[in-house]
């Protein structure tokens, strides 16, 4: 196997477990009813509709860290990023919500399809090109390893939903 | 940047993650009391030491996988692994499981650091040489990215306890 198969082999296996957790998302999503999806995963925790509002929230802010294009639903950042759950905010139903999730995940698939191996390995937007140079695994494909974690981390805590 | 240190970059993106969650497992675990351990992650489920003992168990399973060497604690399948949590099987003290995952994580990170670039493309032991020549992807580093998030997942039901 030559080395820059080897390169793009990785870079594939790590689109593919971002894929799997997205998977994961969606089907645990189709399980759940709405009635479900209202309930604190743990008794004073985190609502369902508050993960799923903050998992679209963190995948769309994913598209400017990338380079793509702006986010998609910048009003979620202040719904499901800067204010804690159960704050009084306004909120979007879940099925909008749903919506947005597909909307969001069908622009990163097709950025994602357009972005080469080596481009994967580019600064993202949240690193200068200075720090950039002395920590090059600051780069784009890192994002996708973070955040991979990052919804593995929130759907252990929406399975206690079921 | 040439393509091979792409490659090794890469790998050791991956590595760093799997690091990474191990650090927060580890934070987490000096957190939390005996008390808070033994108690369930919301009412009905898994209790912080089954998870904690079901980490272990899967870490150290990840010895033989990998090819490095067997098991250290093999006793740890059947409570943890094949066996449902408060099914009346016996479990190690938390103390004990703690020792246990610093032992799993020494001799996993001794076998990492001997391990190059190449290698971590190599096969893993749960596939056989003639479905890995189709599915280069089923690869050691493979296992190192689903094990990851897999522990990612159940660090964010044990964040419950705090």
């Amino acid at each position: 196997m030559e080395t820059t198969t080897q390169f793009d082999l990785i870079v594939k296996m790590t689109l593919s477990a971002w894929d799997a957790q997205n998977g994961y998302l969606n089907k645990l999503l189709d399980e759940l009813t709405e009635e479900q999806l209202m309930q604190e995963i743990s008794p004073g925790r985190n609502r369902g509709i508050y993960l799923l509002g903050h998992l679209v929230a963190v995948s769309d802010d994913m598209l400017p860290l990338l380079g793509f294009v702006n986010r998609l639903f910048p009003a979620l950042e202040q719904a499901f990023l800067t204010t804690p759950d159960k704050a009084g905010q306004e909120m979007p139903a879940i099925a909008e919500l749903k919506e947005n999730l597909a909307a969001v995940n069908a622009k990163l698939k097709e950025h994602f399809t357009a972005t080469s191996s080596a481009q994967w390995l580019e600064k993202h937007n949240s690193v200068s090109a200075e720090d950039f140079a002395k920590e090059p695994h600051r780069n784009k494909l890192n994002i996708i390893i973070s955040r991979t974690n990052h919804m593995a981390n929130h759907i252990g805590q929406m399975l206690m939903l079921k």
